[in-house]
């Protein structure tokens, strides 16, 4: 399992600085986070291919998260005919994506699974993990991402599987997948070797927001989290009035949630790189473990 | 006047290229020419306002020509109210642009002028210029645009003014301007003076298209041309099916209609930037005066 910032760049593509956007991989499969305009150029920049992406979970229906869309679907065709891909997003964000491939009338050798959001938060849950959503406080309805891995069979103890004199083979595959087995006359459950299951990583994806309980919910206890971190903490009132964090309140929320690492994102295109430095400080003032995202970066998520 | 390209890329923006889309200035005014997606970046890196932009003149509804459109009128709106901003396309393309603004209903504090096209053909002229369009041969209508400054006024000779006894100022303002006059009895017409009018200066769009009628038009006697260069020569059947020019193709139309200098543009994202070497030395022998498009530099137009 890994995160891969393509850009955090907030309101509109700069020069040297794409739109937020974040591709997570897990099991073979992958899915992105917000697609703004430029989104397909980092993605090839990274060599990062599309054909073993899952879904496009969108989080609100402005223009840098959604125009994107039809290149990158575009982009997904060149590969041909291929498996169903997701579009995750509000009733509006879905109609957009239609409404927009209607318009541009390209080529589709695939279908779109869509995926419409209850604005009061939910959850899709497969073999791998779930990905659950939560309402953020913004201008439009705005939602932020969690995705589960499916917690781990608990640990197999060797030690403890010899000194009941089990030998390697289907009867420790056995007690493996929780069932008992019964050797040298004596019934052993799998509860004598197996551990306890172990909780699966934990990602969140959560920007355009005020600081809320829906961001609280989406980023207690993650391994790692991609953060809006808007503005500089002298900008804070503009945070508010236009719904954003300032990186201070980014790392605040981290912090309070216990975060393992958290990636800045969306920062605002008045700051230059020399003053994204700053921004950083600021927040890392408030958490350690916070830090601006490097686009690019393969950020692995460690096994708990 | 002078021209500069944004992008050269076809089909896709790709790292380090951008979608063919360029910008026209004349008399503090500008014309950009195509707006596919990430346009926005280049006009910021090569810090071009946008508070001139007269009008966005767009040649089809492709993708790669017209997704930086939401993007690129709210970069526009960054500067507040103002005038109208011009949108000239065919029917199907001005309506993509007014629905893609009602779905994502992003803020405009000023109006769009929509400037539907006769896909048969069809001028603008204003005191500056006229903009014309002939219709091009894609897979879908398309058409390529003539920008023709408006004639100059014929050159005044001193020399001739001075034999005549006509001292400077306002006699020779109204000489000038068209108007005869009287001086010392005698009747001097504007024609004694003044040189027939001047041609204005004329630059073209023409891209995804064969060969045609249309494309011949408009090149015809041109200063400088933006010209499709999709394919090198050894995919011409390419070119053939998917209704595009080889660089071949375009530097022969510039040749046979005596342009003065032809910037290739479009060229397809299968070639790296040491295939285009080759793709330009192609169409430099057929006519020298072809050269692949630079982004972000100024091409002045010279006065004829």
């Amino acid at each position: 399992m890994d995160v891969i910032l393509l850009g955090i760049g907030g309101m509109m593509p700069m020069p040297g600085r794409p739109l937020a956007s974040a591709l997570l991989r897990h099991e073979g499969r992958s899915t992105l986070f917000d697609c703004g305009e430029g989104t397909q150029v980092p993605l090839k920049a990274g060599s990062l291919g599309v054909a073993h992406l899952e879904r496009i979970a969108l989080t609100h229906l402005h223009a840098d998260h959604v125009t994107g869309i039809p290149g990158l679907l575009m982009l997904v065709a060149q590969g041909g005919p291929r498996r169903p891909l997701g579009i995750v997003g509000s009733d509006d964000v879905c109609a957009y994506v239609r409404q927009t491939q209607a318009l541009l009338k390209f080529h589709m050798p695939y279908p779109l699974a869509f995926q419409s959001l209850d604005p009061a938060g939910g959850s899709f849950r497969d073999a791998h993990g779930t990905l659950s959503w939560q309402p953020l406080e913004h201008r439009v309805p705005t939602v932020g991402f969690r995705y589960e891995e499916a917690p781990r069979p608990g640990a197999f103890s060797v030690e403890r599987a010899e000194a009941l004199g089990i030998p390697p083979g289907p009867l420790r595959a056995a007690l493996q997948r929780g069932e008992s087995i019964v050797v040298d006359g004596r019934r052993v459950a799998s509860a004598d070797v197996v551990g306890p299951p172990r909780p699966g990583r934990c990602v969140a994806y959560v920007t355009d927001t005020r600081p809320c309980a829906g961001a609280q919910a989406l980023l207690d206890g993650c391994d790692v989290a991609i953060v809006e971190g808007m503005f500089r903490a002298h900008h804070a009132d503009q945070a508010r009035e236009k719904g954003h964090l300032t990186a201070v309140e980014a790392a605040t929320l981290a912090a309070e949630a216990g975060v393992g690492r958290a990636l800045l994102t969306h920062v605002s295109p008045r700051y230059d790189d020399a003053e994204l430095v700053l921004l950083e400080r600021e927040a890392q003032a408030v958490c350690p473990t916070v830090e601006l995202g490097r686009p690019l970066e393969r950020i692995p998520v460690p096994l708990r």
